[in-house]
């Protein structure tokens, strides 16, 4: 809680944000804030590389991709049409030819009939021929001659007619073949278009098809993986800044790098006027007796003033716990908002809870504030009460000394001098944080510095003009400090 | 390679996206499409959130961090001016009291100085007296009672100047007790303000401002990684989709989906002609011959085009391996062109490399193009091939069963039509592919469509132009596999 002042050599740094983007000594929160912009700028140059990938590689796939299939489907379609034009010359020829099978199996038929009747004739012929042969053989044989011509008249036109009857039923049988032969073709090639040609015109409409989306697809996929990936690492940067966020460790960091503000000055001097060759409260008669009672009445009222302070302080470590508590509360989580639920409706209305209802906000913020202007009442009351103190303890404590030694006058004066430190450890309390902090401010500046300001500290006007100096310096130190979160 | 027919029940989808997005069969290729189109949703519901909470949540949360810091520096300066104000008034204090002891000294020396003096004037007067004392004891005793006056007034004016010393010397002693004390009051309130009060006071100015930021920061982050988080999820489900990518299960699909279109019709039956009770090829005498002639004829113009037209197909096939190796190139890879290298300059000519440099592209393109069209002419070339080898294969087939048949004339002439089956068998090939096609459909849609569509088919002209519409659906077919690709 307390800081111990540790003034570094100081190396003149021109107060600049470049100045402490470089410097390994960042204050956390700006490392935060310089993080988010970093993170933004990954962001920007991500995006600027991802539209690049869009532009020029995605889209001209996806223009290749359309291209392809617009040229493989007008390929297909051509080899489609031809087949097309294969099968309906294939079913037109069957229907051809089942035509001429019905056309010679028609006069097949009436070639049959046209023999057949011959044939019916020829039997009446010769049942009547032999009725005339019978009644020739009774009544002459005058007209034998020209019946015999007439037989073998119709024996001719039977022999024709039975040539025409097995020369059309050849004819059939061969249309008939040709079509039944014809028929297996059709119906084999009709097959292996719906079996196999039809899967391979698809097949060669796809060509490519898939694997060339595929390559765009993780072509997308690997940029909004890779962009992914890149915004993370960004975020684990910020997320280890901000868990490494921390108050004390920045305190320290500010003094040091403002140590020459923040440097307590020299001590204030005793000044002996013209030769006095006291240095020392007097503690001889007559003025023993007074400084008796003044020591006694500045014990008992530092008594009353340290209890009250300390109550005081009470109430402000109690405000400060309560001030913690509405600081640090864990309200930051929105990743509810990024549940994408069956229904979208939902979805909206996730965002604006916790933290952001505005009753309740006004709410925290007017109890926060309240809260953080009584701590502020009770730090001025008790910086107010502790600078009372530490002024009337001086006194209480110089008082003691020159008290003591007044009473062991007999063993010399100069005894206390010289014996500081060994008195101050006598008394069971530390070397005082001041010495220490002056010690090691020597040792770090080393004595040329020491003695420099040592001797310019004689002149009195110079060393309050120097101290108020000192002061305004701190007092921008604020102002510094200020300005830097204000960058922040 | 090969796909054989499983058609399904129609349902009468009506075509539309719509229906295709609440289809479980979408084709894998429209899945990766409505899967971008659902990231895309998704990227735009997630950016609407995160806008939202950067307005309604973040940027409240730092213009209140704003307010609480301007509003506490103001506290602190207000307390630090307090603090310079006490200050200055203390060692304003220790001014005037150094001064008055150094006036008092001064005081105190003069007084001495004319004590001194007057001890001085006092022996050189007794001096004197005791002279004019024996001259007076000379020349009589007339003067005696005017100098002892005199000496009187001297011892007067030494005791006077005596107590004025002593007062003084007091005084002086007074005095410089309080310079000594407020001295040391001062150096304890100046060391307390530097080594306590600027810290304590920066703690002030600094009250919240590390929680309040890191909890806006996370919020940031929670934001930003449910973002993240969401985003990976949705490109997980595009690569899943991307993976699951299958050119076999979409043509399937895609054909169940139009198993109507693409189911083959029934075969074209034989149709005799008047009672014409023959219904097979015949081989009698005098065809015989002629049929025999013929059949050798078919085996050997098979035999060499089988040959010719499987090495038309090696072509091919090597041709596809070709176009299949171009076309599935891993050149998607695009992560190198979101690596953040230390110099910004190297950045962005990563993602113009490998796909992308126009000259190969379009050497490549070109070559691609080239090769894919020798790939549909070896194609069509292979497709008249085994379309001319399927009708004379069939042809030959049934002059071969015919002929057969007719050399064992004796068995009967219904043998060879029961055992079309075992014979098949006997021949060492399996059931024909068609055949078993057949057999499915049938077992799909019953004895009742297919009678229905024999009853039909008895119409020849009919059967012709319902063939030409199969025709011309199996088309359609195509325009809608086109549609779908172009939409997708």
């Amino acid at each position: 809680y307390r800081y111990y002042l540790k003034p570094h050599i100081c190396t003149n740094k021109v107060f600049s944000p470049q100045c402490f983007r470089k410097d390994q000594n960042l204050i956390s929160t700006v490392n935060c804030w310089y993080l988010v912009l970093d993170q933004t700028r990954r962001e920007s140059r991500d995006h600027a590389t991802l539209s690049d990938i869009y532009n020029n590689n995605v889209i001209v796939r996806l223009a290749h991709v359309g291209e392809d299939v617009t040229r493989l489907f007008k390929k297909s379609k051509d080899t489609g049409i031809q087949m097309h034009e294969e099968l309906v010359k294939v079913t037109n020829e069957l229907y051809t030819v089942m035509k001429t099978y019905h056309m010679y199996h028609s006069e097949s038929l009436s070639a049959e009939n046209k023999l057949k009747e011959a044939e019916k004739q020829e039997e009446k012929h010769i049942g009547k021929v032999n009725d005339i042969s019978a009644g020739l053989l009774r009544h002459g044989h005058d007209e034998r001659p020209q019946r015999r011509s007439s037989v073998r008249k119709m024996e001719k036109m039977k022999e024709k007619r039975q040539a025409k009857y097995f020369e059309n039923k050849l004819k059939c049988t061969k249309a008939r073949n040709d079509y039944l032969l014809n028929l297996a073709a059709t119906n084999a090639l009709v097959a292996k278009y719906y079996i196999h040609d039809v899967s391979d015109m698809l097949d060669c409409c796809d060509l490519g098809y898939h694997a060339s989306l595929a390559r765009t697809m993780r072509t997308y996929l690997s940029a909004e993986y890779s962009l992914e990936t890149s915004r993370h690492e960004g975020l684990d940067l910020l997320e280890g800044a901000v868990d490494a966020m921390d108050i004390r460790g920045d305190k320290l960091r500010f003094m040091d790098t403002h140590s020459q503000i923040f440097c307590p000055p020299a001590r204030f001097d005793y000044q002996p006027h013209m030769g006095d060759e006291v240095c020392q409260v007097s503690a001889q008669q007559p003025v023993q007796t007074e400084l008796l009672m003044r020591y006694h009445q500045l014990q008992s009222r530092l008594a009353t003033l340290k209890i009250e302070n300390e109550e005081v302080k009470k109430t402000l470590d109690a405000t400060m716990t309560t001030l913690q508590d509405m600081l640090t509360v864990e309200d930051f989580d929105v990743s509810e908002a990024f549940q994408h639920s069956q229904s979208t409706e939902s979805v909206k209305s996730a965002s604006s809870d916790s933290y952001m209802s505005k009753a309740n906000t006004a709410k925290r913020r007017a109890n926060q504030q309240e809260t953080e202007g009584f701590y502020f009442t009770k730090y001025k009351e008790y910086l107010n009460g502790s600078n009372l103190i530490v002024k009337l303890q001086a006194k209480h404590d110089l008082l003691k000394q020159t008290l003591g030694e007044g009473e062991r006058a007999e063993y010399g004066t100069t005894r206390g001098r010289r014996n500081v430190r060994a008195r101050s450890q006598d008394s069971g309390q530390p070397i005082p944080v001041v010495v220490e902090s002056c010690i090691r401010y020597i040792n770090l500046y080393g004595r040329f510095i020491f003695t420099n300001l040592s001797s310019s500290l004689c002149h009195k006007e110079y060393v309050i003009v120097n101290f108020l100096q000192m002061l305004s310096f701190s007092f921008s130190a604020f102002v510094l400090a200020f300005y830097e979160m204000e960058l922040a």
